[in-house]
């Protein structure tokens, strides 16, 4: 299979969507001019094109789209190329009302807008796949295209009839028979016992709480139609051009959307990343995202959208100042991209997201976006050769998996303050402050190669995954272990004594007797080495084997009981840390395990990332800093050297090779 | 008709609802050994298992309820058979979709959770009483056979089209002709007069606020829709066996149904309680509803429902803390609970309800929870031929009545920060801190037994509820009554005045200017003996006779103004006294009127209760306490001699025979 | 045409909504004898009473107005005679449920409260104009009919079938052609290009945000179907009774009406006022109201609808303090009203506003509220020879378009802190407070007999409203404008470099590089002179002409950037300056540019306006004030003489003559 190398041939792609359709031909040749003075190597065409390509069913109208693969070739820009089927132009549902989604609560999400299209509708895919045919065969061979792009951020739920056909059959196929469906399901509680598969249906709003089981299962469903849409485009497109390859960009941590199966139905790995300018910690939302898209791709990956500016969609839409978009992106070539992409280009005058920044802001070529924009290019163009394909090395992986997610997001479980996605990120972030570079695995995959595995949260864990987890501390592994992890099987049923028999073993718990969760705000005070930690989010009463106490509660009702408990490199957290008493709890428990920070003394709000041979030193900081680095290095940007002590501006970033 | 005493038997009623259809056969046998470990002596089966009765429509699959009929009866353990109506297996729905209800806004609710039928579906009404009159014939002559469970927390609105012709019916025997209801709903207004019995509707989301009385009318049809789905049931199992008594398990305070008028149709009222462990105030929300229930029943009530540990559809769900379900426990008994039981036996392993607790956790038998439950058996078993059946005293009764609850809480009311139910829960809370054992009582009924009356708020009145105060306070009853009393009458027409002319008399209000809502927060100063108070939620702006003022507000827009006024033995309280004030006023009043607390100098969160001859002390504290008792009494839990002084642990209770 | 004079024929018209279809004919005499006693001398009936006319489809039942007109006129008040229209009867629905609007998710709006009717719907414009036809044929002569009231606050939006139809007319005859939609509504944004009208819907619930030139053009559609529905009603009225004004009534600053384009066909604009008792700011709510509105009159105007005390659809419904109503009357008449009028005259006991006040409260004749209402009318009595039709003089205006709110107004903005109405009212104070008096204008209105214009915020503006601008500016006029004026055009196209060319060489802005919008509570500091100042909401990155700097921004991101410009008269304001320094620099403005306040040295609170040749002097405080007058007046409501110093009890009013 071709892979993102394909693609890059050596340079950092550096580009963005480009939506032609919005604007008179006249400004096309103003783009090529701006997109060759900025160093613009590739663009994204298309996404948004279906009414454009198929004004009424059936139609074809390529002309325009062939002299813009040209213009683009002509001008040494690369093409990737996207499948418009995220937008389906006004006629489809006006003809096709079976083509909408229906809400939970029986609601149409009409056309007006983007993404109203049932994954199971027999009759979207039908067009979906001729439009795709007719683009591929077109296109194929035309010495412009790069790359494809499957779609445009899969993210729908279905709940109406057809969805609950397809449902229906997915069901099938996993279960055979309604007994086994119902045994899966729990379905002797509340007398929900199905006597025939017509009576399935997507979860809709019930009277009180839904069957955990059904929903759970109704999200693996989700995200498997969605990946039936992408495999039967890429499908097409690749019986076309094998040579060429295939990617749909994902939006990071996107609960809908088991990425780890799906990272493996695509040639490059690509993402869109959006944290929040305003937000303290957005350099770490952004490493979150980066190490786990790097960890899905196995490899250099493709960051496809990216906002040179504010977006449009949060409340309040901040700008990023001045040398953030130069930092965010050399901080994503740093953790592993080998592509620096935008959403979008130009600037919309029109639609929903004309305040959505681009490349080129409604300042235009004068206006401090464009021009930080430019020198970004310049700079890409240079890492370029020394950078792209090499790979990032980690001693430290989290386990993460979509199912425990699902699994734990549902109504009724104990505690509402605690949201999965905010406790990865809180593990992630004392690894990132401690500068340990870490990747992203599944728990079923193969951890041998780790010094040190966390897991700040896997409700679920299915069988493979806990003999592999215990493999692998029997292997000489050091494993972290956050609560609420191993409670629940596969189906959601909770396991014997609330949590795995054989993961209560490891850790030296005898009785797992009440699950304590704390409210917002609320904080339970613990001892341990350096004078104690609180604790956030949840507690637990808990009887542990006594040599396995490695901290206690302090204080409350469960004074005197376990907190942290140890047994050889198994530790447990029956309770969240803080931020700065996890870092040094972890922090330590890697420097015994032999996993080592990327540099030591490094100022806080610094980071630190080796890839390949090259040194990234970012500066998080409003504020100037000096960084000890070891011995003299060459600095990529800046051309000069750099001894002993570098320094760095606000925003500033070196690339250094030793 | 049978009574509580039919199923007790000189025992407290211990166990819970039992779901063995979740269960593998091996696991029922472990069950009846826990159970008798526990002295567990009744069961509730069937609540849920109608789709294990009637897989398919019609069919009947009983062999596995056999089997455990006689398995519980072999083990000495009675059951409480349910009829299994409140939740439809899924083929109802699939089959006949006019059994669902529709929410006001259209949206149907589906099967998938519980209690998915219309109170007015013909269809599911006809299965109901199928399966009920089945069950009655097949185990009507059992010996396990106890009690019958009707249904389950019946709580379901219908806005459809089945209930708009149930609500037509409903209120054509109300009213018999349309002028009749045209002028009862005073459709004068907004142009809303009805030309045709067919275009009467239940209230549905309109433009701009609905009619209120229109939305009186339906939560009445509401309750009486629930009552004939009951009365039905119960009328089936009655003719097979007249002597087992017939109960359904009530929610607390639950808005949706009158329980007084439900109450009347029961042989045994039970009521299912869930105070939050963490909640401050927990053992008074249960005494409040104990003593609502207890008042409901007239005697012996049944707890049907509680948790052994934590519930899961909170957002943040506590256990209880060590000894605390043991506390409130007994708590219910002294409150004249005849039957401890929990939902459930054993904790679920799937479903929407796995982290509700169980007699039997997660933790299984070696759980702290299980251990208790073992203990609180061993002592409810000990005390059961001492106490039940017997009754308790009370001089003093709270008012409450839901057809008053349903008028003031409406849409266009002058404060939505007055919560009818939490009204009522300030003024119990201030008696029950008093220690003065408290009834509740209809307006309507006779009240000549009592020493105090209060009435926390009744915004509707009848005149036969107006007349009844008026005699109660000729009669020499003291009575005391808060704001938005009076305000309209049974139609929820203002009364002159804004308050009802023969109460104004009464508390010598002689013009009602206007009522001042206070915000959230927000207090006024009133003076009166002692340094005067400060009232919270409400004010008013009042003529009164000078002879009648108690209190005056100070300060603000009121100032000098009447704030509490006195007539004889009819107080009239215009704001709420900040919760320390009102316990004060009301302990003051209710000495004068020769209403006693039960022990006298009792610390702060400790309760007395006399129940027959029994004393109860409960300590509702984390610390332990001394307490004076009244020459030597008989411990009847730990055997001992207590002479003057008890002493309890934390959450300790003594059980005192003088 | 006729105007408001021919109604209130030198008197001030005082009176209100009455409803007598809500009592027995014996309250109505006893109404008169009050109505006469308070000075009533016009009420408005009809407004709720279709049902009661036309209880069946085609019926009519007359004879009761017949003896309220007659009842009416025999004692000398005068008839504002409603359409009934705004609240369809219970048969509409149910036999043409085409009459009931829907909402963008889909959910109809049923009978059971008021004004569920599609503006779109045939059948309902039907049936309106046959009861209008028979009620202006019927009273067209009737001595007492004073004025026609059309319907009643249009306000509904309906997504339906019904309303799709129309919109697609309605956008036929705006764009054409389909091309041309397309291109208006930049649908080569994701993928909407049209290729059929039937495709062509209101914005109904999308999957993800609406296409914003749509919303905006169905915001612009609903606000014509609503006027095309007065229309119809107030030609058929005006064919039978040339010579009595039509009006309808205003809700102030409503969203969905474009109340310029719809004063327009008004003979007499009229407008509902109920600003919040509570609110510290009220006086200055109702004054910006009453300036909006007389503006829209272009001279003397109606106050429809006004509480005498509480409203019943605020959480918390405050009464209104001794003397407020008066107070606030008085100031509508100082503001140009020639009607003081009141929903409704005797306060209902049934129906959704039984707790909305009336002149005649629950407490009847002797409650604070009447007696005030007397005083009141008798106030009104002795000033309206003295003050109707006179006009007031404004040297300042502020411009307001709803098209412009409307497409700010959008998903998808850059912040959703910024509400126009807020930033609106936010300048609005500011001149109050600086005891200004102020006009409204449009944005294309001739401005050149105004000093001072002040644009708070109008995100959208014609090409003909900015060189309107341009040449109110050349011919010498001073321009004070806020942020975020000028961004888009009529299709909410946003204008080349994110604000109009012209506009910006207008202001000296070389870039606009990056909006910076500011959380609640958070503000940034700006230099300037008399210490600087901090600005809210909002603050900009901009790049302007050195000599234009007038303030900068001080610290953080923006240090040293300029934060108010101005070039010769035009200004520009690029954050929200703090209420105390807005007042400060709009006087100032004003002062260089000629405009002065009525008095000098008022005290903080008290309000001067001047109408024709009288001096309205309000006191809004609680507390009494002494105030300086030039001169000997005479004070018409004491009839007393004022020298100098004028001393107002608590919301005190002078009206003094000099």
């Amino acid at each position: 299979m071709p892979d993102l190398s394909a693609a890059t041939r050596g340079r950092i792609l550096f580009g963005g969507d480009y939506n032609p359709e919005q604007w008179p031909e006249e400004t096309w040749h103003e783009d090529v001019r701006l997109m060759k003075d900025a160093g613009v190597n590739s663009v994204t065409l298309g996404v948004f094109s279906w009414a454009k390509f198929e004004p009424h069913p059936g139609a074809r109208e390529f002309d325009w789209l062939d002299t813009l693969m040209d213009l683009m070739h002509g001008n040494g820009i690369g093409v990737v190329l996207a499948t418009p089927t995220s937008s389906p132009p006004p006629w489809m549902g006006r003809l096709h009302p079976d083509t909408l989604p229906v809400t939970e609560d029986g609601r149409t999400e009409w056309w007006g807008g983007r993404q109203h299209f049932s994954h199971s509708s027999a009759t979207y895919r039908r067009y979906a796949a001729a439009i795709t045919e007719d683009l591929a065969a077109r296109y194929g061979g035309h010495p412009a295209l790069t790359m494809w792009h499957i779609n445009n951020e899969y993210c729908t739920f279905d709940h109406g009839d057809q969805a609950a056909v397809a449902f229906r059959r997915w069901l099938r196929e996993k279960y055979g028979t309604l007994d086994a469906l119902n045994t899966a399901w729990g379905t002797a509680f509340w007398s929900q016992g199905y006597d025939s598969w017509d009576g399935v249906l997507p979860p809709r709003q019930p009277h009180y709480m839904k069957n955990p089981t059904q929903v759970l299962d109704f999200r693996r469903f989700t995200s498997d139609m969605l990946l039936e849409c992408y495999v039967a485009e890429r499908d097409i497109v690749r019986r076309h051009t094998p040579h060429i390859p295939v990617t749909t960009n994902f939006m990071p941590l996107w609960f809908g959307q088991d990425a780890w199966r799906w990272a493996e139905e695509e040639d490059v790995v690509s993402v869109d990343i959006y944290p929040d300018p305003r937000d303290p910690l957005g350099a770490q939302q952004g490493a979150l995202v980066q190490d786990m898209t790097r960890s899905q791709a196995r490899g250099p990956w493709m960051l496809m959208e990216q906002a040179a500016g504010p977006v449009n969609r949060r409340g309040v839409n901040h700008p990023k100042p001045q040398g953030m978009n130069r930092l965010w992106s050399l901080q994503a070539v740093a953790h592993g991209a080998d592509a620096v992409c935008y959403f979008q280009w130009r600037q919309s005058r029109q639609g929903a997201e004309k305040f959505h920044s681009g490349m080129v802001s409604h300042a235009g070529e004068q206006g401090r976006t464009f021009q930080e924009v430019k020198r970004l290019g310049a700079e890409l163009a240079r890492l370029g050769p020394e950078v792209t394909g090499s790979h990032l090395e980690s001693d430290v992986a989290i386990l993460h998996d979509w199912h425990a997610w699902w699994a734990g997001a549902q109504d009724g479980r104990m505690s509402t303050e605690v949201d999965h996605a905010e406790v990865v990120r809180a593990w992630h972030r004392a690894l990132w402050e401690a500068h340990l570079t870490t990747d992203f695995a599944h728990p079923e995959h193969d951890l041998s190669a780790y010094r040190l595995v966390v897991v700040p949260q896997l409700y679920l864990l299915t069988d493979t995954a806990i003999e592999n987890l215990l493999g692998y501390v029997r292997g000489g592994g050091t494993l972290v272990c956050g609560f609420l992890t191993g409670v629940a099987d596969e189906n959601d049923r909770v396991r014997p004594g609330g949590m795995d028999p054989r993961l209560r073993a490891l850790f030296g718990i005898r009785t797992l007797h009440e699950w304590w969760p704390l409210h917002a705000g609320e904080t339970v005070e613990c001892d341990g080495p350096g004078g104690g930690f609180r604790g956030t989010l949840w507690s637990e009463e808990l009887q542990a084997e006594p040599a396995a106490v490695a901290a206690r509660y302090k204080g409350g009702e469960l004074d005197g009981l376990p907190a942290v408990l140890r047994t050889g490199r198994a530790w447990y957290l029956s309770t969240l840390p803080e931020p700065d008493a996890l870092r040094e709890l972890l922090a330590g428990i890697a420097a015994d395990a032999g996993a080592r920070p990327v540099l030591d003394d490094l100022p806080t709000g610094v980071e630190a990332v080796r890839r390949g041979d090259l040194l990234f030193v970012l500066n998080h900081r409003r504020e100037p800093v000096q960084v000890t680095v070891p011995g003299p290095h060459h600095d990529l940007l800046t051309g000069g050297t750099v001894t002993d002590t570098l320094a760095l501006d606000r925003y500033g970033v070196a690339v250094l090779r030793p």
